[in-house]
């Protein structure tokens, strides 16, 4: 279990992710914000939020400027209150979320609010996520023109090599996720994509296709983290935090050990295992980081859902769909629902939040009781995975 | 006192602040990190270091680019252990501390690694600090050429008419603080100032000149925390942190409602305060933030250590001078000492830990038992006071 007082969820929203060229980013953090004050079944007077933590890569990624908690602050009138601003790559909404959590375990905070936000879309191309994958931080000496595609193209070509992974595997994954982007009226993609069309789509970098990679999206997702003594004053169907581990591996490719792998993927998920007091089997369901469609079926293995190299078995059983084993990213995940950086973390939360409290509608997996969410900064290069439960403590059965 | 768990300095060291073309980024983190465990009385076998915050502006203020707690992980070879990276404007460092610290006090972990570390020397001016404080994030709407001097100078200016302040007395203020870098070997400027030099050098905004502004610098420092339970096996003479506060206000100059007082820092130092369990009276010593003299008068009097208006009073008496009723920025502060600005928060913890354990040498305050850091981002705008003490409960002899 988290150190100190147990942690609640008591509210989750988000808005629709999307290319939102009308909403500026302030009207994307009050949308979510308003979604999630919403979602708390006994409802929220705003002054009982003490403190908040805010998610965003604006600044550093989209323009070149100063961004302070007060960009959160203003928006939702939150001033005086304390608010810090988190960034680490695509973790930044699962580690606001992380440190968030750690204040009100501490006593600090009873009751406290965590927003991603990301504006993406309203930027010329040379400022778009594939420029800037080339230009992460200390990458100056990398070889110019390695993007996010062909640095996980790599990856992919290994998984192939080692283990007799196909394009039809991946493919299959772009089909499971836009068919489960489809059924969630917060995703961005909602139509589904074939396996004939995602192998059909243009080549982004070998083996990857324009079908195997996640959009840039602007969107904003919210969430209340209340101690779990007071939960109750908010909702009578609360979900509980039980652990969290975050994990960093070296960002260039030439210091990787394995292409087949995300180490930082398996020591995050065992040190959240461990703080949660639970095993990967006991996880009913997931929202993994499918910036690739690659990514996600390395990261299936990883965080122990199926044996290393098995990825490509388990998507022909049906493993990570709707009604399968383990439904991973029944939201859409990355690529559908979307990705805006600092948003996606928490969006992760909204997802568990309506699927642990059985209200996923068409998307529901039947007797969720434990998930996870999983993000992965740089090529593995920070990976955090949270867990969260229906239960005040994990009931595994074991 | 901190919720949870009390938590202790049980390290604390950082390179020489200035202007440091020899050094990298990261030859500039290892350095203070060499510097931190090297000041463990007992040692520190590096491995017990659990997890990792890192306070950094590079990115987002120095660099278009991506910047993750990998940033820190490569450097002093951290792998695969956690590393979140907090950025919120000039109160970075400080962010990074009160977060760290929330995590200990949770239980989470025991023994945990704060870094601060800036490179702003190495840009040419047009990223200069400068240049970026007229694009504070959301101050697109902002007249253009609003700069950090005239947006403070507003603050001056306003608090002469008011009060009677005038330029001798922020003059004094630069004269203080020379005084103090001159005998500080960590610090960026050590040369003495005089009042009548400060007074005579070229105006930027009136009514600030060159020497009521502080640097652009180079720098980095780390402190180990721990859990005050186990700060024994690293050293008989801890220090232990009491209390934090963070506040927000906003931005935008019209939506102040006061140009002669930052309203976030009393409310930071209230919550910091009544964490601790002490008044601003039971104060020894103070770090504050004098990116600009003026900000450090208005501070004495927004953080209670002498009344509002009488600033100029308090600097006559002597007040915050070493040898006075309560020292401020015994270090040299911003304005002698430097301001890189995520490692400056780091930085102040790192002048308490010699100041409270009595190793300050020449500057060391007599009988220094609680010292405060504080912590301005924007105008005003995000504010954090951290408090700490020698012994593991405040001794206030009330």
């Amino acid at each position: 279990m988290m150190g100190g007082r147990p942690v609640a969820v008591v509210g989750a929203g988000m808005i629709p992710f999307g290319e939102l060229f009308e909403q500026s980013y302030e009207e994307m953090i009050v949308g979510a914000y308003r979604e999630c004050l919403g979602s708390v079944d006994k409802g929220i007077d705003e002054d009982r939020l003490e403190a908040a933590w805010l998610g965003t890569c604006a600044g550093g990624l989209i323009r070149q400027e100063i961004v302070t908690g007060a960009a959160l602050a203003e928006p939702i009138r939150f001033f005086p209150r304390p608010v810090t601003r988190i960034e680490n790559a695509c973790c930044t909404g699962s580690d606001a979320v992380r440190n968030a959590a750690f204040a009100v375990a501490a006593g600090i905070y009873d009751v406290v609010l965590v927003v991603g936000a990301e504006k993406m879309r309203d930027v010329p191309s040379r400022d778009s996520l594939i420029r800037q994958t080339s230009v992460l931080f200390h990458e100056w000496w990398a070889p110019r023109g390695a993007t996010a595609p062909n640095r996980f193209g790599q990856f992919a070509t290994a998984h192939m090599e080692a283990f007799g992974t196909e394009r039809e595997h991946m493919a299959m994954i772009a089909e499971k996720n836009h068919h489960h982007g489809a059924l969630n009226p917060h995703s961005f993609f909602r139509r589904e994509v074939s396996c004939e069309q995602a192998l059909a789509a243009p080549i982004i970098s070998w083996p990857l296709g324009l079908l195997d990679c996640c959009p840039t999206t602007d969107g904003a997702a919210a969430i209340v983290l209340a101690s779990a003594d007071v939960a109750d004053q908010f909702s009578d169907n609360p979900i509980y935090m039980y652990g969290s581990g975050l994990a960093t591996d070296p960002l260039i490719s030439p210091w990787k050990r394995d292409f087949t792998a995300f180490e930082a993927t398996t020591t995050a998920a065992n040190a959240a295992y461990a703080m949660a007091g639970i095993e990967a089997s006991d996880v009913d369901l997931a929202e993994v980081h499918d910036c690739f469609t690659i990514t996600e079926l390395i990261t299936w293995e990883d965080l122990g859902f199926c044996e290393k190299g098995k990825g490509k078995d388990w998507i022909e059983q049906g493993g990570p769909k709707l009604g399968g084993e383990k439904p991973v990213n029944t939201s859409g995940g990355l690529k559908a629902k979307g990705h805006p950086i600092g948003a996606t973390g928490v969006s992760q939360v909204v997802e568990l939040w309506e699927q642990l409290r059985g209200e996923a509608g068409e998307r529901q997996v039947e007797g969720a009781r434990i998930g996870l969410t999983h993000n992965m900064g740089g090529i593995g290069t920070v990976v955090l995975v949270n867990i969260f439960g229906s239960t005040p403590t994990p009931e595994t059965g074991r």
